[in-house]
């Protein structure tokens, strides 16, 4: 009786993570967890997103609850287009974007869209997990492109170019997930330029964007590339609500050559069909309803002081053990250890002495697509606040 | 300057859709329109709705807001779980089910985690156009097995299963998308006896089954497995909202085998995380309020007086020109015209005509996956009223 399912060769080219393995974990009392990926729900503005919920429902009823364009709903692509006008991208009409069901889906639908088996990509080493995952299950053979302080090193990006001759390159080029760099204004410049160069398309994923805790960072590749001819024909931006306002909704959208957007219209349509229409009436009422700036300078104070603390324990606690670049924005601190004075330096084992000592953290080795950095780690300081995560950065020396 | 995006090769596997030009002719002043595909907004309890997402706002914000399981928020499935024990499943527990973004993501995750490039899959002939593309979007080679008024025909199914050794056999048993057809009871214990007896995976599709008009359907296959030892073990059951609610929330889910579910769940974590949670509270706060009832209802009344208004109007309009079963529930007559007397024989070449005369529908070809049959048409009843309904027929009647 018993039935093997017959599932698609695909699936062999994902493994199930390791950091799953470690999330069944942090269900322990009184763990102090900087392994999530999440922004805080205790600063979600609940009040102003009743709100535009309500009045989702109360003018615009039949379209909020009823199927909608896969596109995406036309009143939120106008919001989000002066959204991104208001963060320097001011040459996106409404119609040059489409709503994506959170960020993810716009990899998944780039994935569905460019990836034929055996295409390669490049990505930063490291990048975001799900990322990795998503372009493999489509058989992308993935290329990793080392980064630094200052994000991804743009030499050897180029080199990596000519050899592999990618379908795209994936880049986070602010405050990226995990290694928390921004990408220097000169680099920027210069992944446009190689864009153009080498005919190559770049996917710049830029979630955290809003989430910088000093001066604003430079430019996205999507606003500059307006100062890069040809470049904007050969960029693809994904923005997200997610971290700044509520993953729960389920909003995000990419920006992309028309031809591009209409095959990917066309794979969504199979995927979902469109976005919740309810929650993207409900995020085009809060936009339209001019709450975002405060949201956003909210959100920016409290993480700020939360990466200060979290640098300031790092420090104090972990001294030369550990070596990291100060984040000047998003949500994580990626550090590597240096194994001073015959300390752990491998990332998995720390993890594990951890959890011992009450505090968690996800390994780094798991972000590289190939060539694992053993040594590093990723710690968010989002979640808990200054209190809890000096406390959790002591049990984090404890451990070491 | 210019730039070929290089597409993946999966792309030339789907065309654009013949529907989608027809559908730009719908904005017309003063169409009467038999063509869409939804429920009637109409319709929808946007105060039951409304009291509901407050409620999720209201007691649980930080859970409607923030990440979620990819499985699905477990308070909904506990509630979707009791819905279908109403309707006599009663032995799927909540962890049997995953949400889905609207079942049309069920159908892609069932792409994405069974289907290999060259896998044959069996569907009705007509089927749900979106399931054609979406499988064959991940290189299904789709099967037609023909359909008559009491559903598939069994026994042309099993032949065909020990023909092609399929993937998986796709089927909308109640009030089909186009078809309206209703599988008998005989037919549905036959399908589960050949799933075991040929160890075949069957999935239904099933987000019509309450919109029925008088007696209640037979049975889901979902509920009847339980008769038929094996069968549940090579069964998947996609449910909706959609129909019955609201499209706009895009609240689905799927029953499967438990390493199906698993596989599933994995790859929809690559494809949007999760669906979202602010849609899924809500949704399971308007379960758990006890509205369901009187909203199916009412829904079932309003479409059962529209669907015998189009009958006694095809009928009375034209005659022999035209031959139907009439629905016992769902949205749509499929009907194929006779050629009687001369007349029009072909439904797309109608479907030109009824433009111009103010009335719109889909021809039926397109909803075959292979060998289609062009007298085909597809009259949805579902959102003109009565009096517009007996009109758009008229005007039906003068094109022909």
């Amino acid at each position: 009786m018993s039935f093997a399912i017959p599932f698609a060769d695909r699936l062999n080219n994902v493994e199930t993570s390791a950091i799953r393995e470690l999330f069944k974990l942090l269900g322990k009392p009184g763990i102090i967890s900087f392994a999530g990926g999440f922004p805080d729900s205790a600063m979600f503005d609940v009040e102003g997103i009743r709100e535009a919920a309500n009045a989702a429902l109360n003018e615009e009823p039949g379209a909020a609850l009823q199927y909608g364009a896969t596109e995406g709903y036309l009143p939120l692509r106008e919001q989000l287009a002066a959204f991104m006008a208001s963060k320097g991208a001011a040459e996106v009409a409404p119609e040059q974007l489409i709503v994506t069901t959170g960020s993810q889906q716009a990899l998944d639908l780039l994935g569905k869209t460019l990836i034929s088996p055996g295409d390669k990509v490049i990505v930063e080493g490291p990048t975001f997990l799900a990322t990795i995952q998503c372009f493999k299950l489509y058989g992308a053979e993935l290329i990793s492109a080392p980064v630094d302080g200052n994000g991804v090193r743009t030499g050897e990006l180029e080199r990596l170019i000519e050899q592999h001759k990618p379908k795209f390159v994936y880049l986070i080029p602010t405050f990226g997930n995990p290694s928390g760099a921004m990408l220097s204004l000169e680099r920027r410049q210069k992944v446009l330029e190689m864009a153009v160069r080498h005919d190559t398309l770049i996917v710049e994923d830029d979630p955290y964007g809003d989430l910088y805790f000093g001066d604003a960072p430079p430019p996205s590749l999507l606003a500059l590339s307006a100062t890069v001819p040809g470049s904007r024909d050969r960029l693809v931006h994904c923005g997200s609500l997610s971290k700044v306002l509520s993953p729960g909704l389920r909003v995000g959208w990419m920006v992309g050559p028309a031809d591009l957007l209409a095959k990917a219209t066309m794979c969504k349509q199979f995927s979902d069909a469109h976005t919740s229409t309810f929650a993207q009436a409900t995020a085009a009422q809060y936009l339209k309803a001019g709450r975002m700036p405060a949201t956003l300078a909210r959100v920016r104070q409290v993480y700020a002081a939360r990466a200060e603390a979290m640098v300031q324990a790092l420090r104090s606690e972990l001294g030369d053990a550990i070596d990291f670049v100060p984040p000047q924005g998003g949500l994580f601190v990626w550090a590597r250890l240096t194994g001073a004075d015959g300390r752990v330096a491998d990332g998995a084992e720390l993890a594990r002495r951890a959890i011992d000592r009450g505090v968690a953290f996800v390994p780094g080795a798991p972000f590289f697509a190939a060539d694992p950095d053993h040594a590093t780690l990723r710690l968010s300081f989002a979640t808990a606040d200054e209190d809890r995560i000096r406390e959790g950065i002591a049990r984090l020396a404890q451990a070491l």
